[in-house]
């Protein structure tokens, strides 16, 4: 038999299979194609308060059921969002791989991976204890550990166990919990290159237990930020996704982790000069942050935590618009002053536009947005090269100046920008009193120094304590090799046979 | 102290650390793990139209948080959607940078990454209130503006200022947003490695700013396409995720783009015969493939505005099944034809059974979806071979004859496979009547010339405008060294030290 | 006209319409910034029941309304987890095509992206009427075809004709359709680098049409497995989300297949001693596993059909844990073992702790996550070294260890870890009764060897036919050449001009 009768017979059979089911397909029935029938308006699959017939359903069935279905429905906003949150660490693993170089690259993915489920187990086992353990903020929490209020930290609910294993509380866990890992990667991202693995294994054991946690207690978790309301300024501290406890906090640790560990061989000559080291690949650069800004729609308007919350699209309008002025505004500053349409500064550009826009996002209205993700996209460029050229702090991809310095301004254009429609959040523009607009600045002053400091401050400490342990830089030989080969054991790409 | 015992000591103290904390977790008290309790059917936490109280909560209560939830419902399924339409900006970079050559990668990436804020910018401007500011067809936009009908466009909701400061507007916005983002984006692949980096710039806020609008506006802001029905021809056009009004746009735009830029130097030999250009990267067009089909169900199921319309999985799922239908024959076809299976007619192959299935999606059953990607995988083949042979224009990407030639298949197949379970629209198939089948074919021949000499010729306009003001071909000199040192300063990729 | 002069002029343009535009925009009119106005809580754009006017809702239309609501959101709970389930494709297409050789990249990234349409299109044909022909366990399938319960397979829904045409079952369909792909595209990863395609597309088929329909069947449609619990052992085979059924299916199709195909040339020298080939892109890897565990939390969370069931953040926060655990139990071991922290262990780490979560992830609670795993963690290292040490059986990627030795320590684990908290599901731990943890793991075991036995029968059955009706592996030349440039025509990666 040859090979072409073969294939010949092979396609007879799949042919006469398939003509021969196909009548069997089209009976005289038909389904409900369009979802109108009696059948899916009857509780027969989904009962009403339990109850499966329609005539038997009452007033206090269909009140009960009612707000079962609105916990569904925020439940669902909030976890997919929280997917999405997740999502963004692939983007910042190819952001700061890309921005790194060919011989690190393996190093700066697999920091950005572990740092998932390192810093992830440390929220689990004590972090989100500390941050919502006492808190009074989100209902079931105040439901299940029924305490609250002005807490410097919780302690309730490590390792999800007793009052914590409750579909609200573990729910809220998820999206907490992704909201820090964001913190933490931003870190890897700025002390890439240099940094020893097992440091950046123990510095993020505590930046998931302990450094993000406190400031989430503070502005999240029901405390003392979060109550500066209550002593007449403004709304109290407020920073709607994250632009200070999520991105400063990042930032402030990876600044303070980056001086620390000094910068990479090579960076300065002789005189001081910043050696600019070329991204080893754009292309990750601009999937990664087209990934980055993808996940921001549920990093943003997922932090309503509810779908009935209706600005949620407003939320990501506003989260979209800032993404684009901060392009528009870096790209076009960078092709002024170089001369080149360049893709690291669009992608740099976007990022800090959203960032600056986390914070801002529910409160503002979209004209509002798109200045300050314009401001965003100027600040970043200028703050890069201050960083590179008098601070001189060698940070890799720009993590500090996108993050650290762009979520100051979020944090602060709360108290600007804030226009009372949502909330009654009001800013210096549209109300001047100590109780309204004000007072929110000021609100958001002293949230941004009670950030600094503390992460400043604790970081430095964790990154100190480890060096102690472990050494905290790599030997010379490594870096100057590549950390790929010497600490992960092969490069990254690979083309042996 | 060595080493050893410092690390033994650390691995000590955090054993000891998560040994004490364990117990703690483990209260007696415990929380609700199935959400089964009166706690998650009560208002405590969710008031009902503002009620905590279950008792309190009237008819009239559960009435109005009813309305309400359903548009929490309809909001979530309709962000959710757009932002997996954002997502599919990363599939269209990988898939058109992977088509084009290593020393042109920085280039497309950029374009691709640059077209959203771009043409979503002059969309936030003037955009969206030419194609919206004018329509009765989605409610809230009804109510926020008040009026609609029968317009060439609208002009309200510039900026989304005064009225259009509104949830359902503002939500709206953003999925219309990224719908026109796809079809700017069509035009970055056919006119690749060659065009001008700021007379792209200029085109893209062209596209979105006035020629996407005006198409919008026709067929989907209750415009004249749509009011056919009041003539007699079947239910008016009906596009239902746009296969004319965003595919078609966006290929037609890159039909008169890439002819009037010319072919890249070298595609064509002293004969006239065709080179073809080798991809520089299959697996960044394999990868954003599968990126496009993911967000193509938020593309076309989304385009339901509603979850509350329960067709939403026949929408995806026949969107699944022209994009299996397309893929396996352009595959099978290739293999037929050069002996080998290929990756990138297996992506155009898809791509064009997707293209296809959005204007019918909606209206046909799964067995016609099928038929329509089919066709569309045959004639995504012949269509290349043609423009590449026979019309001699040059397409990196194949992009006018995956969104062009297939959206225009897709327009004609609502008028022939529709089979009437959906809104009642009909294909030739099953009504051949003026008032069914036979005019809904004639609405759809109008809707998609009216396509083809509007966008023909306003994109030709301003391709000749941003020619005459920039110049639209970059040098010889620079397409033959590539775009990415030459134009954007630094190669995609760099393996420097 | 010079070019500086005529840049001036199109930027005076852009600038003179814009504020222009501006104070049209903000009129005095405003819209419901917040959707609290009455309009968000009136019928007029959403209808209950099909009434506009809430004066006249009766507590019947109330009802009604309230069941379909719940329709629509379990609809679009499942249908978005059903697309992030479908966008894995891309993770695996990434995460095999990062472990196996350069030469082979394009080779790897078509079988991963053409399993989907082969598979998912034989599916439609014929698994999806196998699997849920007979299904007495989704509601809407009960509606539809009015059968159920004790079946071996199912006949109905060929092509999704007839009674299948229906919401609910075309629903239904998409998100079986992409766990049967997951199944599917397993296989692909084992067998990779040396199978012949055509043997790979019909044996794709038969995975889809038949292999994985029939476990389908047995478990999820309602099948024998199902229905252990009416003999009195425990609640009968229970696999949420697919350790068993999908995992499990995948990997011992591929130990088979792996095993008939033989190893890679070069795999094992004289000696028996097996070579380990370098991943050619671990930045895949990496990314791709990312993505995995993106997608993954609407494999497991998605599995429930339905957000009005609260449990959902449970399972994902369970998957969550899950992967950490697995992840840093490898990570850390294979720091131990070769002294190298490495990438490629992070992945299948972390792939362990997800797969073997899967079918446990809505009965136990966090802390037995985590403990679930780390066990995966440290079987599957060793899983590897037994494959490739002892077994001798090449399987480039893993998928033997990660899929089906851990879906089988998944299925287990449901008889031993389930806290009776969800569907009074018990394991072991809690009760040592037939009826209860005892019965559950007599059910587990069951359900395990039938899934081995069928598959790997059927598997081997299928894999032989294909190798008699075109031959199974690809020519010693084809392999040592590359299969991209002898199979596919053209490599993965091109640097030509």
């Amino acid at each position: 038999m040859t090979k072409r009768l073969q294939r010949a017979m092979l396609y007879g059979i799949f042919a006469v299979v398939l003509l021969s089911i196909l009548p069997l397909a089209l009976g005289v029935e038909t389904g409900d194609p369009t979802g109108t029938s009696d059948y899916y308006s009857s509780p027969a699959a989904k009962p009403i308060n339990g109850k499966t017939e329609i005539g038997k359903v009452t007033q206090l069935d269909l009140a009960k059921q009612m707000s079962h279905n609105m916990y569904s429905i925020d439940f669902m906003w909030t976890l997919f969002a929280g997917f999405l949150v997740m999502f963004m660490q692939t983007g910042f693993a190819l952001v700061e791989a890309g921005f790194c170089r060919w011989k690190n690259a393996h190093h700066v993915f697999l920091m950005n991976f572990l740092v998932y489920p390192v810093a992830g187990f440390a929220f689990f086992v004590l972090g989100f204890a500390l941050m919502m353990g006492g808190s009074n903020l989100f209902p079931p929490l105040n439901h299940a550990f029924g305490i609250g209020g002005w807490n410097l930290f919780g302690l309730r609910g490590m390792f999800l166990g007793g009052a914590a294993y409750d579909v609200g509380v573990v729910m809220l866990f998820l999206f907490q919990l992704v909201f820090m890992d964001t913190a933490a990667t931003i870190v890897t991202g700025a002390m890439a290159e240099r940094w020893k693995f097992s440091a950046f294994i123990i510095f993020s054991l505590f930046m998931g237990g302990i450094i993000y946690p406190i400031v989430g207690a503070w502005a999240w978790g029901g405390g003392w930020l979060s109550q500066l309301g209550f002593v007449g300024l403004g709304a109290g501290y407020k920073d709607f996704a994250g632009s200070g406890v999520v991105h400063m906090v990042g930032g402030f640790a990876a600044l303070v982790g980056a001086w620390y560990l000094g910068p990479r061989i090579g960076k300065y000559d002789a005189t001081g000069k910043p050696k600019t080291f070329k991204p080893h690949h754009l292309g990750y650069v601009i999937a990664g942050t087209f990934i980055l800004a993808f996940g921001w729609f549920g990093f943003n308007a997922g932090s309503s935590l509810a779908a009935t919350d209706l600005r949620i699209g407003i939320v990501a309008v506003n989260t979209m618009l800032a993404s684009f002025t901060g392009a528009l505004a870096t790209v076009f500053l960078a092709k002024w002053k170089s001369g080149t349409w360049d893709g690291g500064w669009g992608a740099n550009g976007m990022l800090a536009g959203l960032v600056a826009i986390t914070a801002p996002s529910a409160y503002v209205n979209p004209i509002s947005a798109c200045v300050i993700g314009f401001i965003a996209g100027i600040l970043v460029y200028y703050a890069v090269w201050f960083f590179d050229w008098i601070v001189k702090i060698d940070d890799p991809v720009g993590a500090i100046s996108v993050h650290g310095m762009c979520g100051l301004l979020g944090v602060l254009s709360v108290g600007i920008f804030s226009d009372g429609t949502y909330q009654g959040v009001k800013g210096v523009l549209y109300d001047v009193t100590m109780t309204g607009g004000l007072g929110q600045f000021v609100s958001q002053v002293i949230g941004a120094l009670a950030i600094i400091i503390w992460v400043s401050g604790s970081a430095l400490f964790f990154h100190w304590l480890s060096d102690k342990l472990v050494g905290i830089r790599i030997s010379e030989q490594e870096e100057r090799t590549g950390l790929d080969v010497t600490v992960h054991g092969i490069a990254a790409y690979n083309d042996d046979d």
